[in-house]
């Protein structure tokens, strides 16, 4: 088999680390197996490296900042490949660029537009294992460009799909996908088998286990993830295509996400175009709009909600300022004190009435919703941050994945 | 005029220093010049990389420490164009394969095979600042290579000589090349000029200031060296093409260098090609042999001694040891506790006696010369260690250099 195998960097926060991991790394290779490893910088690397450049500059150059956050999984690529030669090993590290990973490049959050897999190939050729930096590609300029948010776990899954892998595993530091965060819902347990969708669904929604880029670019390619600890040898989650088989619950899980921020806009003007306009200035600052909800006409005029991770609500609320004249607004204001829950499972298609059964759980426990948004297998709802908790636990109980755990 | 800076590691240490070096760079450029930074990894980065590649493997792979070494550049190089950035100044970093630095893909220890210089010439005809890694560069299957000791200096110089630059500054910890060590001999001056000659000599000889490659690169091309402190603004050392005039003193400097180990081989065969045999096999390890003596033939047998560096004292060994049958030797010895002290000076072609003048001031001190090599400006003698502090102020006495310091 050929298996593509992602570490974290808390899996290689120091030499210690580096050994266990090059241990399982070279276990999967006696067992006959081909192995690319996929890396991320050393534990809190890349912070100390942002905090390093915070001194010289406020804002500095996303170009220069790749250029410096680059070096953070070079150094974890190098480190692991001597580890894997000390074992007796045969492996030789590349980075982004020299494994082929082309980009778009956009500093700081470039998309992979291929991979040109020739190098890979011909290293696996050669017998040996390949150790690949994660988060990093080849700009079409020749510059290094970072690939920003989950980049790790999408240069696994680029690779895999370049190669055809069997599996892409994905080891992090808990032992799953679950139905909801553990230190929210004790109760909460261990997913054997998910749907790409499913999975997407959940990590769009908060639920950190793997970004929802990687699982999108697993399901475009058809290739099977596996999430695992790197702590232990449990068998972990495998996240698969869809085999359309009737589903015991018709929720899998229950995610929340407090990266969350609400703007509203109001009084736009009712008139084709305006929220093209709106949207695509966002879109022009690489600011990813979430749930965005339109409310009905009022005198020609229209209120706009949407939602944006925290992070990016100044430079979401600096856009809005530009163009609110343009669309004809009132005024706008915002909230990121604001959480987003979800349901999620591909059995709600055939099963009227999931949305419904949220609401009435949220409403029992008093908690007001402040905007919904619906897809096949999920059901999200944005209400006050201080609820999330509360809220999570009760969508739990409700859609009986309490009892889950006890199978 | 266009000119080149290089910054040591020890003038981008911190924050701080690396915000002076910027303050420097962008006065160069404010006064009308375009500027090429070289820059080396910060402090004791280099070190720490290494310790930590040491607590994975006793012996890594100089491939995975050349990918895990040039990390430490590709820091410095971002963070200096950040503090350019803020300054207001237009600048770019490039790493050493990004500027078009080509080698012969030696890993540790390689060789500048050119300088494809369109993208270093494109940067600098938008305005920019171009921020180059020193000790590093491309070789031809790909991977990034280092080019060993004295690296950032020789791509200072390569770059100096493929802009056709007007001007190659090295920025060190010292105000210039003195006619001693200063910590050694406390009457030692500041040279204002000297030929590149001679200040190769100086560097082979274990004056530290510049490196021999280095040197040699900026003689073949005609590039101008300037030898500054980056800590203050005075003038430095002007290394430049040999006038020809006159000189006021026969001998400009002494040199003293302690990395040297002797081997002796005892009784080697006098045939055609026997030394060759030794020699290339040395080479073929890459190391590099400085002196070498043949005595006189004894019953069809030579006794053949040399010196290399300390540090290549170990392979070298190894190869004596597996030439030694093939060369007919019947044992070899070695010694690492020697010193080569040398004295330097273009102006001792045109005056006989100074090679006498230089083993008298020796012998004067009771210091038993065991190995003497010359050239057209310089003397070199092996001796031991323990002695060469002595040695080199007795001939910083000897040949009036004491006195420079007055004028």
């Amino acid at each position: 088999m050929l298996i593509v195998q992602k570490f974290g960097g808390s899996s290689v926060a120091n030499p210690e680390r580096i050994k266990r991991v090059a241990d399982r790394v070279w276990r999967t290779r006696q067992e006959g197996n081909e192995v690319v490893v996929v890396v991320s910088a050393m534990g809190d690397t890349t912070d100390e490296l942002i905090a390093l450049a915070r001194q010289l500059s406020d804002d500095p150059a996303a170009r220069e900042m790749d250029q410096l956050l680059a070096t953070g999984e070079q150094v974890s690529i190098a480190l692991l490949t001597m580890a894997l030669h000390e074992l007796g090993a045969q492996a030789v590290s590349l980075t982004g660029p020299q494994a082929g990973i082309a980009t778009d490049g956009v500093y700081g959050k470039a998309a992979i537009t291929g991979v040109a897999a020739a190098r890979l190939r011909a290293e696996l050729a050669a017998g040996k294992i390949v150790v690949v930096a994660g988060f990093q590609g080849l700009a079409p300029n020749g510059d290094v460009t970072t690939l920003g948010r989950g980049g790790s776990d999408t240069t696994a899954v680029a690779i895999a799909a370049a190669l055809q892998a069997d599996r892409c595993e994905i080891y992090t530091d808990v032992d799953g996908v679950y139905t909801a965060d553990p230190r929210v819902v004790p109760e909460a347990s261990k997913l054997p088998v998910i749907s790409h969708d499913e999975m997407l669904e959940l990590a769009s929604l908060g639920a950190v286990v793997l970004h929802p880029r990687s699982v999108e670019l697993a399901k475009l390619y058809g290739v099977p993830l596996v999430v695992r600890s790197s702590f232990n040898d449990n068998p972990g989650t495998l996240v698969k295509e869809d085999d359309g088989m009737e589903r015991a619950h018709m929720v899998s899980g229950v995610a929340h996400d407090l990266n969350v921020a609400k703007i509203g806009i109001f009084d736009v003007l009712d008139q084709p175009g305006i929220a093209y306009r709106l949207f695509a200035a966002l879109a022009e600052e690489k600011i990813n709009v979430d749930m965005i909800i339109q409310g009905a006409t009022r005198n020609g005029r229209n209120d706009i909600a949407f939602t944006v991770s925290r992070t990016d609500l100044k430079k979401a609320l600096a856009v809005v300022e530009k163009v609110k004249e343009a669309v004809g607004a009132k005024g706008y204001t915002y909230d990121d004190r604001v959480a987003k829950v979800s349901i999620v499972g591909a059995g709600m298609i055939t099963r009227p009435g999931v949305a419904a059964a949220m609401f009435e759980a949220l409403s029992a426990e008093g908690i007001n919703i402040e905007m919904i948004s619906t897809s096949e297998i999920k059901v999200s709802c944005v209400i006050k941050e201080s609820e999330a908790q509360r809220a999570v636990q009760a969508l739990h109980r409700k859609f009986g994945l309490d009892a889950v755990g006890q199978n």
